[in-house]
């Protein structure tokens, strides 16, 4: 059994992966064969994006069901390792206990539980294929609106944060969903891009996914926003989530917050874009709730990218003296956020209206 | 005739400055003889912040008036040049136009023109000595109230954004000037360092600036600080600016605005610092009536820094194909800002308090 998708595909039974801590100087892969190898994946940030986490923690499952032999005890034992390997992301917890609830199923049953992890990694997959072209079709409703008040000629200009893209969630992403919706439909659209600091997911890996579609960017310093905002030059801005409230709290990368505040102040629509295993409902209240990871320092201190001389290379920005805190996601309240673009519709950021379009993911 | 300052200094008649595009790896300083060096200086940022660039610019006209034999016509023409080396700086026109109108005068008394440009020019710096310790008293007296406030052995966290420190205005900085009279008086605080991409002025000179005077501070990319203040982390904001309209709206270095507003929205004070020759009271809206300068994209695209082979090199960011837009500074609109510490005092941002504390420097 093969499944191919963008940022990740199966090659002899082997899950391989784009190191996007390589983009967007060099397109390599990586192969990963153990469970260990998906739990390094994902603390070392081989891969990112809430989906794409997902989709490797639960192929990660399967790749621990192969190497213990669809010994049930110990798969748990190394999915348990994997579970951990990045705090915030909901998808994460989501996927390897969606695996091992499946898992424990079929084992009553006596099927080959390799197979079924496979088949059930391939599964959620697929669900996020269709999840995320769904998103992108909900989403251009909102940038078809705003075109047609447009002069002729002149972009939709929407402004990102991070890479939400199909780096980040197969095969369309979150945020850009709608993006790459709109240009397949013949829309004017321009995207302002968030370099993303300390990571520069929105210089690396957003620039690099619109640059190989043709999607016309700009690349702004993560302080330009509110003024682009002030002189009217942002119409919409679309961000992923990493983990959203049932009341909808979005905790997403680190200046979000900063965004939505300026999108709030000049009336700017402000949307995050999300599939709905991103919920995490048990939860409301995002600052009180959701645990912030703190990563190394050496990310702020430091900056990699491409030397004058062709090699990638990092510098550093800061005194050798001075030390620096990291953290890696903030939260917006729901109470700056227009809407949540998802795969069953556009909803308020309230707990009433995601109550009512997702009853189902209440516990 | 000698003068010397912490960012500046003279030496046989020539302006020795910092190179603050080296630090702070290398404490390295640039001999200026004539008025174009000066143009220059304060053109590619070997100098910048709204002081030193009007001292710059000073200092300039009297190596104007030294290449040109004390010539009115022709000083005027090279003043004319130096005005245009930074569009935003309201400091910069404003001590080329003190220092034209005293020269002016100078000539119809029959006074030695070269000699009254140096005066002059001095006599500004000296006054700024005096102004930035004044505005260091006041706002200490901020930090001393929220010290009174935290149990003993917490210190009183304050964010700054760019750097308006003794490398921006002699001797003591304007946001800076505060933090180092509490340090003085034996208050404890610690500083939150805004990175302050794009050309990392936080990173490179502020944490420098306060590693030299031992002040405990912590760099923080631009996107943190929201969620410092979400956690309450945050005490009290204070920021430098390069220009402030007599309604109270502030021009600083960009992304300024996105922390005002978070500052406003988690009820943290957020002060301005500067000296009264900051204010431009011809205008009152800031969006609309300040150009905002644009600068290359190439501060977007790629970061300089310390190389791990000890060199200072730079790093490209972004893919080769990507373009960048880079505006120097935004607009905090005056209703966002708790007060303004200035050298006569603390006064409310708007056009009341400022035209009473200010009254003299209406036209």
């Amino acid at each position: 059994m093969n499944s191919t998708y963008k940022a990740f595909w199966l090659e002899a039974g082997d899950l391989v992966v784009i190191d996007q801590t390589q983009l967007p100087f060099s397109l390599v892969t990586k192969t990963l064969k153990t469970s260990a190898d998906a739990t390094l994946a994902i603390k070392d940030m081989t891969v990112r994006g809430a989906g794409v986490i997902g989709n490797v923690a639960a192929f990660g499952v399967y790749l621990a069901a192969r190497e213990s032999k669809g010994d049930l005890v110990k798969i748990k034992e190394l999915a348990a390792v994997i579970r951990l390997a990045r705090p915030t992301a909901v998808n994460l917890m989501w996927a390897v206990d969606r695996l091992l609830s499946v898992l424990e199923k079929a084992a009553t049953q006596n099927q080959d539980i390799v197979e079924v992890a496979l088949k059930e990694a391939i599964a959620i997959a697929d669900e996020d294929v269709v999840g995320t072209r769904n998103i992108g079709k909900y989403g251009c409703e909102l940038i078809e609106a705003i075109a047609k008040t447009k002069p002729k000629g002149e972009p939709v200009n929407i402004l990102t944060h991070c890479n939400a893209g199909w780096l980040a969630i197969v095969d369309r992403g979150s945020a850009l969903a709608p993006i790459y919706e709109a240009n397949e439909r013949g829309i004017n659209v321009h995207v302002w891009v968030d370099e993303t600091r300390p990571r520069n997911q929105g210089a690396n890996l957003t620039a690099w996914e619109l640059g190989q579609s043709q999607i016309p960017h700009t690349l702004i310093a993560d302080n330009t926003g509110g003024l682009l905002m002030q002189y009217g030059k942002v119409d919409l801005c679309i961000v992923g989530t990493d983990r959203t409230t049932r009341s909808g709290d979005v905790a997403n990368k680190i200046g979000t917050y900063l965004k939505a505040l300026a999108a709030f102040d000049n009336h700017v629509p402000f949307y995050v874009a999300l599939p709905s295993s991103t919920f995490d409902m048990q939860i409301s209240d995002g600052v009180k709730e959701i645990a912030i990871e703190t990563r190394s320092a050496d990310e702020v201190l430091y900056l990699q990218g491409l030397q004058d001389d062709g090699a990638i290379g990092r510098v550093r920005v800061a005194p050798l003296e001075t030390t620096a805190l990291n953290y890696g996601f903030d939260i917006t309240p729901a109470r700056l956020v227009t809407g949540l673009i998802t795969e069953r519709g556009i909803c308020d950021a309230d707990e009433t209206s995601i109550s009512a379009m997702f009853l189902d993911l209440i516990p």
